[in-house]
Parts: C-alpha cells; structure tokens; sequence
C-alpha cells in the first residue's frame, strides 16, 4: 500500500529519532513528510518503532494509507524536494 | 475528493500567505499539512492562488489527490492537532 506520514514532533531529540526509524522504512519528500510503498506487516514494524519514541501527549504523527496505490495521484508545485541524505 | 497538502516554504512571509489561501479551502490539520474533501475545480482555484505566491525555484507544494475518500484512511498516533485559529 502507499502510505504518507506527516509529524509535529515538539523535541528535537525524539524528532531526529523518529526520522531515523521513517528513513528505513519510507522515502523523506518534505520537511515533516515521508511517503511511499510499504506492506502493512511493515508498517505495523514501524509504527512500533515510533510508539516507542513519542510523547503521546505533546508529538502527532498522521498515517495516511492507501491500499492501491493507483488510486493516489500526487502534483508538485515549485520543486521536489528530497532529503534523503541531509540531516541525519 | 480527498486531499493532503503538504508544503516546505523557506520564507515566512510566503509561508503565511500560503496558509492563508489554504485556510480557505481546506483544514490545517498539523503544522505542515492541511487536508481535507474539495472539488477538482476548487482545487485548481485554490492551487492558482498558490501559484501566483510561491518561489517555484525555492519552495515545494505536494498535493496528493484521492478521487473517493473511502480510498483513503488516516491513523493517528499521539495527538491529533489542529491550527484553525492559531497562528492567523
């Protein structure tokens, strides 16, 4: 399935970490977004992962999941950013 | 049909224009993102606006397009967080 993860993460220690755990699983499109194709047995992995890192009460993660990936179309305007090797 | 906006824009003043414009059309659902149902010809309005505002050199726009809502399920993990009368 194709899923879009975004995040508010108020701590940039837990921050770092969580982009950490999405940079092995998705690919990093924006600032506060990774996307991509991933098996729900892997995104459950994931998720854990993460679980494990936030504050439940301050951090918010969104999990937008599409089953077949045909039925999401994506348009850029301005450029197409990548963050794959920055940062971390 | 449902939309996620998600955005990098490297300067505040673009960056609250662009918000503003979004506000009108859709929910600011975490710091980087809005989302929410819209028409094709809404969408086309709004991302005309968008246009006229945005560094096409600098700053990135992502529009990720789900024709039938029931494609398209969200998860939250930590808190679910909303902007409507922050910032603005």
């Amino acid at each position: 399935m194709f899923v879009i993860i975004t995040y508010d993460i108020t701590d940039d220690r837990r921050l770092n970490k969580v982009r950490k755990v999405l940079k092995r699983y998705l690919y990093w499109s924006q600032l506060s977004c990774f996307e991509g194709i991933i098996t729900e047995g892997k995104l459950a992995q994931c998720m854990a992962e993460i679980d494990k890192i936030i504050d439940k009460k301050e951090d918010s993660i969104y999990v937008y999941q599409v089953k077949n990936p045909k039925n999401i179309k994506k348009k850029v305007l301005g450029i197409e950013k990548s963050y794959i090797d920055n940062f971390l």
